[in-house]
């Protein structure tokens, strides 16, 4: 087998086979195949596409290409989250704890952030004490005993994509599904839990612009999840506008806490439910309508704060700050983004948003930036709210006042006021299972 | 610039600018652009095409890369000619010393073959003594003193082709029309003759399997011709069955000889002198139909091979060889290829033909292969021609009885023995100039 024969095959836009997938996949992890052969295929990926059988066997050859963890010291069913990453997205420190109250298990790796897409490793952070550094014992020992863990996703899972997605990162192949769907899922599944919940984010905050390609995502992913036989659910929910009222790593968890507590947007506080229900569904904790019911009961309760409290406490974290917002990591300046019209909140940009974030200091330019752990970003008004002039839009947080002008200048580009209220767009879009999809217009 | 956003913008399908052209090329010679990057680009390109205003910005590109020969040393209309390359393609050697007859100058840089595809400096190495590694002033002073002259194409032309190449080659991404006009184009371009006459082989012993794709490649490179101003025109012809009866190095200049002698074979001196017409037609020796009878008096006065035994005199060979054949280098093995039934000849496919050439030992199966000179095929008989059982078709050489063996059987899957007559396929099937194309059904 030859290189070049694959590369051609995927130029003309035929179907490479089970053999031919992992002939490149493991020739390229074992540096037998040059990065200028694989970068002219994934480039032929990107413009021809592959068929859901091709995108399977891809994730099963990079899958295959490192460790796998064994989940079997953890008991009962296990159920992984993921999320495509979007500007205020802290659902997954509100998520794990309710679906913990009711004995599902969380092992949850998470990355870093890069670019306006936060990582829930980068928002822990601001949490004194917490070590998100665990080894495999720590790991298991905090889910068994919390029911969750959040930790470092680990150097020798699926060497491939590691290989592959600093490629795709230089040669603009990077949005391509197959090669979105097979990197995602390859990741949860060598991490081995039963289920998975894929939470597909859309909009101009989003990786996936529009609707139709978010739909073909989530699609393509839930189809590979079939073919591992590991039940897979995604949800398509909005990134137009940012979610919830904070953006900002120690911000977004004091918002977390918030919601935890009962008191959180609303936005923010609907999606958590019907995440954690989705997880609870596919847990087989009964029909969805009565999952949303637990989920927001743990709410209620205030068990689910505990189960979170329990978490940082169990990794190091010092949870007084949990209830005493003061001590997490304060920016120094702040700036008040003020409204010069009257009318109602327009196109308020995910997008733009996350870029006045990283320029604040709360998201990553490049690998090797530091963050600023306090900067960000406070709503007091979203999208369709109707302001009069000189009432406060949001505050910005930074410890650099460079920073902040140039932030504030951005921010004032991330929304219109127009006489008319905004077209409604549902903040839950469409659920997909291995069933078939159920679209939600508002 | 960033060649990130140049990749990005082809794959999308969206055209290039000269910047961005300009960028690709000099960074890709600088070798500030890593391989990884253009091997990503090549294939969007590959796939997604060029529009013609590209394609000529990408040849002016490749051209800017390196040296450009300055022929005003040779004084009149300076006219080139390339062949896209075929089995059994010795117009070069006929062509040139007609058209020099009538003081149009030739100033021809040949490479070597790759493939089955023979290279007119392999095939003149089979006369010896004759040198083709010339420097500029024997260049010139043979195209002053002969009206013409080959040798082997410097090194300094045109680098940017030659690293493109190479990535080309092993990222299956050398079938892109825009990429090998271009390649072509600028080459031509670089040694600065006035006007351009392309032989665009079509069929299965061409690069261009059918006509449609070599219609295009044509019409590319007229366009790129146009744009700099250098009138070009593409005969685009069969090369589904090999040309003439002899096909190998020694073997076709023994060929070239006999038809400059006006005893050639019927297609190639009917072909010979189209090219040769078309030639003198570009440099304004008046029209179509009188070039074509000037090419003919040519070969029947002797003048034209008066004119390449001056050739071969200049550059150092034995001119005695060009009328005692025995002095060639001579095969020490041969087969004859016989009929096992009765009919037409179909389907006699050039591009086995080719295969069984390069098993002889004629052609390299890599750029380091040694050849053998007097290695090949000589056909009696040709598609279309009636056979008996029993009647030799064509005759094989080699200096190796292992290759002759190996040949032999191919040989003899290279073409079909029917009741019926095969399709006319006519020898010339367009022409193609700035003005438009004419098309020939027979």
């Amino acid at each position: 087998m030859r290189m070049y024969d694959i590369i051609e095959k995927k130029r003309n836009g035929n179907e490479l086979n089970k053999e031919e997938i992992d002939f490149f996949i493991s020739g390229y992890v074992k540096e037998e195949i040059p990065d200028y052969q694989v970068s002219a295929l994934l480039m032929a990926i990107c413009i021809n596409g592959m068929t859901n059988e091709e995108t399977s066997e891809l994730t099963k050859a990079m899958l295959e290409s490192g460790e796998k963890i064994d989940l079997s010291a953890i008991p009962g069913i296990k159920v992984d989250k993921h999320s495509t990453g979007g500007v205020g997205d802290k659902t997954t420190l509100i998520v794990l704890p309710i679906v913990s109250v009711y004995g599902v298990h969380i092992p949850k790796m998470s990355g870093r952030g890069l670019g306006y897409t936060g990582g829930t490793i980068d928002k822990l952070e601001s949490v004194p004490g917490f070590k998100f550094s665990l080894d495999k014992e720590q790991f298991f020992s905090t889910v068994n005993r919390v029911g969750f863990s959040i930790t470092h996703q680990s150097g020798n899972l699926v060497p491939a994509d590691k290989k592959i997605y600093a490629l795709r990162d230089v040669t603009a192949t990077v949005e391509s599904i197959p090669l979105i769907a097979s990197s995602i899922m390859s990741k949860k599944l060598a991490l081995g839990s039963d289920c998975i919940l894929l939470d597909v984010k859309t909009g101009r905050g989003a990786f996936m612009k529009d609707f139709e390609s978010s739909l073909s995502l989530a699609k393509t992913m839930v189809e590979i999840g079939k073919s591992f036989q590991k039940e897979t659910v995604a949800i398509i929910t909005d990134m137009d506008s940012p979610l919830g009222n904070a953006v900002g790593n120690s911000l977004e968890v004091i918002e977390a806490c918030e919601t935890l507590k009962g008191k959180g947007p609303e936005d923010l506080t609907k999606l958590s439910i019907y995440l954690a229900a989705n997880m609870l569904y596919l847990a087989g904790k009964g029909s969805l309508s009565k999952c949303k019911e637990l989920a927001s009961n743990a709410i209620q309760s205030g068990t689910a704060f505990l189960k979170f409290k329990g978490l940082i406490s169990e990794q190091g974290g010092d949870t007084e700050v949990l209830d005493n917002y003061v001590k997490f990591p304060q920016a120094k300046f702040s700036e008040e983004i003020v409204s010069d019209s009257e009318g109602y909140i327009n196109n308020l940009d995910a997008e733009k948003c996350g870029l006045v974030s990283v320029i604040l200091g709360a998201g990553r330019e490049n690998k090797d930036s530091e963050i600023d752990l306090s900067a960000g970003i406070l709503f007091n008004k979203k999208r369709g709210d109707y302001i009069k002039q000189g009432d406060t839009i949001a505050k910005i947080y930074s410890s650099d006042t460079k920073k902040l002008a140039l932030a504030k200048k951005v921010m004032y580009e991330s929304f219109e006021i127009n006489k008319s209220t905004p077209a409604v767009l549902p903040l839950i879009q469409a659920r997909v299972t291995k069933d078939g999809i159920e679209r939600f217009i508002r």
